[in-house]
């Protein structure tokens, strides 16, 4: 039985954390830590949990928590993590971290655009980008994992077989995505209250948003070139759920089956990538509440480009499922454990 | 491996009856009924189940699906059931209606409300009425289920402890209960638009609705006399869930404790319900996607009445989720195999 | 010119006034007070109002405003407007206070309702409840108007013609309302975040929210013996809108007819309150962003109840509309002016 | 006063036209034309005019018509109006179409995209594309407009100045759009049904939506030389609006203040179009139930791109509002008569 401790347990992606390890035949939470509601009931904070937890929140000490658990996941904002983690911690201990910490391997650019000076930069190099799907034997070896972004998994995960293989010009690339309102934290904010968001939709942190530069890191490396996109996010009145819809010119004249093999030439075996069939367009409630991702592509003869696009549960397979999927592949458990839930409908 | 046979799996609770038995470990569907969608694939009508379910519709053809399963849900409309069943049937399979055809032991009562001739009127004396925490012993025998509605279901556990224990006067009793949009089904109706839906809330079937007289047979049975409620459905934009607001007179004096003592005699030990501490007030969020009923009360000393609450999901415990554990019990199965989900939230 | 000054603009009561005071012929704002976002561009905070309104926020100071305006409009929390008024301010304008603080005749019960202490009781008796349909010449002649809550005013239109009549047993009266998520104001609260709200229902205050005793204190009047009632409101995942259904016992055999007869003898002339047509249910979005009441009932002969049903918009009626219909009055401008708004629909 | 009258009347664009009109002081509706609903109450199709309309809905004779109004405005599917109208009507009567029959100047383009053969080709020439800001001095002689289509004028005004003024390269513009539902019409589908809308959001019509050859001519026509783009539509879960964001490659480097000052050239005298003050993006909420569209832009200097953005009321400037303002034009009405309606928040 894997023993799990989680920092920030009581935010919506801890919230999601303890909903999935519930369901894990093979991991136990053993720490709930919440700085702000230590020694409170966890299921007075998330009541969906009464009489399925009994515990109670504890601090967020890493230090102690390393000695009584195998893994600690760490679900809070930026800097935390960084702040906390050292070398006898992570002799002790393997880390998943949810926030951004460790994502992007230059620090200058991690500074800049985050704003804080980071606090363990000696780990950055180490830390393992945890996409699974990417770097999944890197993964299982890792000490400390860096969580991708939420934003990120779903945008690189639908463009990534056609920049890899130099399909795309990834200069030309352009990804608008929609996120469901959980994605901006439980935090009391005038701008989250359901009057604000519902019957609305704005885009937000327009050519400035901080998931760009990790966006950015990845497709470089898959294009083997320094890349630089546009990407904006938008807020949609939902719970759930990104959506990415990515523009780019195609290098040459393509058909479907050129560009489907080259996508199942990376997901045909994955278990958590659904390809879809030709002309579907990926919708985020096919994907509520699972950790799959949905993909698919549409070429535009008219103006050669190819419009790409990715469906996911920003708080499963964009926060706490990959947590998860990670975890499994670090303590060498069925990758999907725990992970199996059927999409909620409707 | 329990082979099920679906006969209306296209509809809501036909698709959380699949969503469900997909996580089963002693379940197996091997028929999905869907006289719409026949030849279909599956997959192609819920998208969420691509990769999952493979399977194609088959008409729903009961005589030929009681050869090949053991157990076959109807999730229909009222009398297909009735009008489907008979004697050879019944001998090689077990049947969980969840329509209304066998709820309602008067059949005159059953032809008044809901305006058509019953078509097996032999049967209904034998069906039982599948509230699980109410007749689980006879669940255990039965052949034939008439899985109850889901007003019902959240009115009658709502209340039940304190109308068995002589706490209030069944007479006095008012049921106002409120449910998201998916109760109303999957037919592609007007009032059903999203943009008529969203934004309003609008009672319906005021003192006239078809579960009135099934939520006052069960309780005219717990009180040992005949009992009339007035029952007020209420339509909400939100997919999922039911809550119910019930208000009673007292027939005495009592205190919290007291009244908190009759409803754990009943609930103590049941799993799915779960007494809420008190003041808390449930909601339906709190259980959204699982099959658990939140109850609570409070007495209010100024009128002498008591004001019961209860929250469930309407496509679980108010359909699939009972018909699932009816399944269990009927087949000698862990009462909450496949039932085990955490209430998804947010 | 009426002049008006606004304490409270920033409060989305306060922001109702000025969409409709700026549609108002004879009106024209000349003061928005916002403690909060003093020498801020008012259009800043309601980016809805960018290029209608180009003013700024000015400080909550009542008695500098009552020099340069005909009327105040206080809608801020309970407690501001009656620790400002004072003689030398009534003398130079009208005040029209949506606060609950001149509401409760019995100051005692206003304490111990809202647990805090009056600081102007002597204008309690002055006070005018500013319910327009039922005192509308006593406010024509008010310095002071106390608007009626929101869900008061529809709770007690609703029902009004009944227990005036005397058709209704008053002792019986259930009031079970519904409410969007506007009521509960603009402020940062967990509670009232999109992610908490949506796919949610659930009661609040039951048993002991602070318009029971304002419904009371006016069905009283109306039956002319002390009545006590049972009031629970639900909050519903919509911005606009209270729904409410009504319980009581008939206390005799009546046909609809006569029941309609009644309710014609106080609403016919009232252009904002709609008697629907036999059997047509009060729906909130058909009165959304409009000043309107919609009210039916339904008989129902099997336990000899009544329900009765009424739909409003929370801020307009309910708040800043019947404000707007109170000055109007007041003022002795034509009732309906600034408030003919169409409904809007969807 | 004009005499009007709508063919259409039942739609949720002609609710809106009813709507608004009733709030315009030099108009009233004497034809509330529908098909579907021939001597039916128009208030009993939609609630909210109750009392407010007492008429009742007759066929769409849009001959009989053209005798007894001064303007007939068509608000159905592509190809009614196409095949109604002739020189004897337009000799009559002024016509604003709604759909899209007229908008596109090469028939052969239409036949294309929207699979119908036209009508009336006789009459594209003369048809006035009704876009008021762009058009105005046409629309003021015209006998037959088409009414733009919601995405087109979001979309165009978006980005029409830099267009037009050469700012930004035509070719690489790529339109991603997101509207509520209201845009999908009153008919009865399950794709619109409030379960399937709620928690979701979707591209669809991708490259291949009816808008874009509508765009692309107008933009064709801005830009002096053929333009092609990607456009892709999305469905949001709420009722009103539309966002537009697009993107284009800068011509030259250029500074905050010179595209400002593009904008401002084309804008600053228009009302109905707001430009935001800078780095606010605009928001859906702000514009709701009123005829304004909110327009700002963000310069990505790392990209060398621009990010345009747009929201508009779907049913308002883009459809039954935009109508309206042509109206006006068309009968030397103050042009904001009747669409001065404040935006309603929350």
């Amino acid at each position: 039985m894997i023993k799990v401790g989680i920092i920030g347990a009581t935010g919506y992606a801890g919230g999601e954390l303890v909903r999935l390890l519930l369901g894990h035949r093979e991991a136990k939470i053993v720490w709930y830590g919440s700085r702000s509601y230590v020694d409170q009931k966890y299921a007075k904070i998330y009541q969906n949990m009464f009489q399925l937890v009994n515990d109670t929140c504890l601090d967020d000490n890493m230090e102690e928590m390393a000695k009584q658990v195998d893994v600690i996941f760490t679900a809070t904002p930026q800097g935390l993590c960084a702040s906390l983690v050292n070398e006898e911690i992570l002799q002790k201990v393997k880390i998943i971290d949810l926030s951004a910490d460790f994502r992007i391997k230059d620090v200058s650019v991690y500074e800049k655009w985050y704003g804080i000076e980071h606090k363990a930069p000696q780990y950055i190099e180490e830390a393992v980008y945890g996409l699974c799907e990417l770097n999944r034997e890197a993964v299982k070896k890792a000490r400390l994992i860096a969580n991708p972004g939420c934003y990120p998994t779903c945008s690189f995960l639908s463009v990534y077989p056609l920049v890899k293989e130099g399909l795309i010009d990834p200069g030309t690339l352009i990804i608008d995505a929609k996120s469901g309102t959980s994605g901006a934290g439980r935090g009391a904010k005038v701008d989250n209250l359901f009057c604000e968001v519902n019957e609305n939709i704005k885009a937000y942190g327009v050519a400035g948003h901080r998931h760009t530069p990790e966006i950015e890191e990845q497709l470089s490396l898959a294009a083997g070139e320094p890349v630089l996109i546009n990407f904006t996010p938008h807020l949609v009145p939902m719970q759930r759920g990104i959506l990415v819809t990515a523009y780019a010119s195609l290098k040459k004249d393509v058909a479907y089956e050129e560009v489907k093999t080259a996508y199942d030439r990376y997901y045909e075996k994955e278990f958590f990538v659904r390809m879809l069939e030709k002309d579907l367009c990926p919708q985020t409630r096919w994907v509520e509440g699972s950790n799959f991702v949905d993909v698919n592509f549409k070429i535009d003869p008219r103006t050669n480009r190819i419009i790409m696009m990715g469906a996911m549960d920003n708080l499963v397979k964009g926060a706490a499922g990959q947590a998860v999927q990670n975890m499994n592949l670090m303590f060498g458990v069925d990758e999907a454990e725990g992970l199996r839930m059927v999409p909620v409908f409707p």
